[in-house]
């Protein structure tokens, strides 16, 4: 058995990280921590009422760090990178959900987060947490940096047409719609229901927060020193739903290409991965709602090529991503708890 | 034309009124409040763009009576009988949206609303604004009680019944359904979307404050002398949709009774009224979506007479009954911009 | 390993079944049914891609019992009956999901589903598929009829109540609100989403088919040598949300009873199930999706009881118990694959 | 009073448009279509209990002619040009909601339709009502082709641009989020509820048929001698919600513009237009819903500009307009009952 620790186990990455360690044979839930709650977890989350009953503790890193092999870090970014360096000192490992560990540089996290980074030195160490790329970097690392959401559904798709080079790394189009669970569970005026039921809009346009994450893999996957660095356009949009992202991306081919080319490449990059699907039909969120599966296809239209990709951002996207991580770092079966 | 002004103009009544007074061809809107916004009132409510930028102000009672001659007071219970009587004083009517002079009896308003009452020797001569019912003490009114949104679904299919005699009052259970607007716009963790999206549960279970104002007028309708006031078990649920409330309503009657004959006395009952509809079929709150109208229907199930009505809540259920009144009460046709 | 066929395998029930046997560490799926489709069925439920791709088939009775020793039956009502007797013929157990070994007699069978029952015999002599209350029969039993989604938000909270004779047995209203996934997977007008959408409405009122089904296990419960059988009023509401049923229930206290008193009667006797959870807070569907736990709460409100219970009737109102009484047929841990 | 006739008047747009022609002083309803129901509209449709009950008619093109001087056609296409030519030559006017005469070329009509065009000679010479751009053409006009809904999104902000030579015509990517309505009435599997409730996927990539419809209209706008004609990039998605379209339009710049400059070429562009408001904020359907409004904004990302476009599907997209055309075609004030 190991034991695991949360941090911030109020929010919804949270409560699905718990439903789904509880179905986790290996794996005993020995601390829940929050700044605010006391209450049992149960009260603050009543769907976990008769399923797990441990109360919410507002303890130091070094107290979780004494009850748990593994912490999985659901604090905000900046707070996550605050507490893990005592933690992982501690001899703990780490599963961050936050975009603490994500940028390998401190300046581009200045420029985006608009603070300094509190654990800086720690940049570009630490492996992205998304095993169909990087797995063998995942297994022995102490601390992995959970990917975000939305660059799931994109790297998943781009990186092997990149890596084939079979699209142009700087003409890249990224037009993403999210559920709103992904905007975390405070309540604030534009995730109140009579506002986003029954609404679709955009927002974040050229500065959302994940920007920067999709150009630094983007650009690894490419041939950078040929073409510079990766600059995509991302359009997150806001949909009524609760779970599901699915990103259009539109992209220019290196050459004339079919759709059934495209397919096999990306049938070949993942053929033995359990929770990526290249599908032939065009995906739908439900497909994959409350699975960690990522289901992708491709098209042809006129002068470019389409991915589209969906995943559940609460698993794929979060919860279901870190326990994948944590069966690597502890060497439990990959897909434990997940199918 | 006739000037008004609405306090408390950032929520959503205030919202579908404005709609609604935009197109009254006798209607001039000149002031609208707040105590927090300042901006114009189309950043605060973008859907109001290009069709009304009028600022949003924090101005006295006073000053609010002399820009207009009627005012729709949208401000929570309590706060409206504060400023209300001044209003009234400055010679403006009043169209009241909260619940401060419904209920006739101060002792009953404290005991629900759990304050002394502001205004309290108004109680008792302030028409409630159902012009179904009331329209004669209406007319004349300086101020009127508009009517909450969950009674308009009961008092207007069940009137007519416990006037003829035809249900017992001692014995009525209304279980009501309510879309999530009526909750109004300020952000809780219960209407945050990923909260009660997907989602339906009863609240404030033999405890919401509507439950007097429909006794009251169940009481006012029933022969109570002989019965002795009425009672009701009223539960309230919240339904994942922005707008609609549909009360099942289940009476005993005091006699053998058909469909067909509980249809005729509402249809009779209602013959002559612009906005209540009696039908055959099973109404559902989309057929009376951002309309002023109320469908009703009678059933005969075992031994017990149901009733099923529904409304739009912002429309019949608050904005529109406010049109319908300050129509009354100025001259102008009561369906005026209501169609 | 314990081999299973599913019959009428294209609807939402049998994709949940499908789901949740690819979970169960002690079954083979061997043969899918349907009289429409060929295909593989991750073509026709696209979120079974990557997971199980087994083809649709159109065989006979005989040969689905040849290739397995426990039978899913998700065929429509009167269907089902037709094929099951043959296929316990062939030495096969079966899970009826069909209603048609739910009730006792043929008379009111026919009274109901207006066509006469094709295998009349065998009524009366099949257990009843709820485990917290039948048990000791389903155990042992051949064949076992899984109970409709409404009737298990009714009989699980009622019962102990009726058993304990604290309710009063001919006083009941039963007042449900369903989710759109229960009208199953075949389109049409009424659950058509610009429709059903922002939209809540009463059917089948006086008329729904489990009503037959509620009134022969309330009467089973409660003393009707004394009462006469149990004839509840039921109303069933249609919901704008994929999953979930609501149910209040309003019953007359026999004495003058506690909300603490009846919690505690329904505590002790859910003490030791593991898929029903007694609340003191007001549940919501969205607690329980998903899962196959039904959460229940007790009120007093006035001279009545109310009692609320929530399922996703997907699960618990459908595939979960379904594999429930497998579990217990075939000797398996009852929470198997549903944890 | 002008008398007006409806074809088809069982779908969503004839509803919306009953809805909106009741509230227009100069119109009087004197026919309705229907090929299969011949009951009163007000059973079909319940919303219009107690506002509209005439019966449903299967009668002849000469007929319909007989008794309206305006006939709105929301048949769908080929049956739509089959019998407006009749209808025109007895005389009445026609708004057509079908896409028959909304393309130049019959040849082109073929390839996206599969049919030869039942009026072909008349292709060219209908005006596209979209009164902001072609309101001359309309005025006189005895048919006009009612634009489809998407291409609105499209055209209403990109021409401004296109016309100014502000963007490249032959790099222009269009996604499009829709609500579900414009899907019709006629129950399918990919609009049952269940299936498109909590799900967002794109449709007909690369093949929707109000592609040739934007080709050609922004081949117009731009200077296609010498670009050749526009090829957009058009991907519809299928979005959980009744009503709204929101499309992001991504196109490149003919030189560095900055957001601010874009904003004002559309402001002055539709500075007199009372149905179409630049907005600084990034607009949402929310904003529209019910409205005939189109909110605009612009933004520069990177290397291209971005436009957003919402309307109400079926108001702006369909109704609405066609009422905005009717109103110009027989004198009316333009924005008469959409206001």
């Amino acid at each position: 058995m190991t034991k695991v620790a949360i941090l911030g186990a109020t929010g919804y990455t949270a409560l699905e990280l718990i439903k789904i360690l509880l179905r986790h044979p290996g794996v005993e839930i020995t601390a829940l921590t929050s700044r605010e709650e006391t209450a049992p977890v149960d009260r603050v989350h009543p769907s976990l009422s008769g399923r797990l009953s441990l109360p919410l503790e507002n303890i130091s890193a070094k107290e979780v760090a004494e009850r748990a092999e593994c912490v999985f870090s659901c604090l905000p970014h900046a707070a996550s990178a605050t507490v893990i360096p005592e933690i992982l000192a501690c001899g703990a490992k780490v599963v961050d959900f936050s975009a603490d560990y994500r940028l390998d540089s401190p300046e581009v996290f200045k420029t985006w987060y608009e603070i300094d980074h509190p654990d800086a030195a720690r940049l570009g160490k630490v492996p992205y947490g998304m095993p169909e790329l990087f797995r063998e970097r995942i297994v022995p690392a102490p601390l992995v940096a959970n990917p975000g959401c939305y660059p799931t559904t994109v790297l998943l798709p781009l990186t092997p047409l990149l890596r084939a080079k079979l699209i142009e790394p700087n003409d890249i189009i990224l037009d993403a719609k999210s559920g709103v669970s992904g905007a975390g569970r405070k309540p604030k005026l534009n995730t109140h229901y009579p506002e986003c039921n029954e609404n679709i809009a955009a927002y974040g346009v050229g500065r959302h927060r994940h920007t920067p994450e999709i150009n630094q893999y983007l650009s690894l996957a490419a041939d950078v020193s040929k073409d510079g660095p990766v600059e995509v356009i991302f359009t997150p949009h806001l949909t009524p739903m609760d779970r599901g992202i699915l990103t259009t991306a539109y992209a220019r081919p290196t050459r004339p290409i079919s759709q059934a080319e495209l397919l096999e490449v990306l049938r070949e990059f993942y053929q033995n991965e359990p929770f990526v699907q290249i599908v032939e039909h065009l995906p739908a969120t439900k497909d994959v709602a409350f699975t960690n599966n990522c289901h992708i296809t491709a098209r042809v239209v006129g002068q470019r090529v389409m991915t589209i990709a969906v995943i559940d951002n609460l698993v794929k996207g979060a919860s279901g991503s870190a326990v994948q991580n944590f069966n690597l770092m502890f060497g439990y079966d990959e897909t434990l708890a997940l199918l």
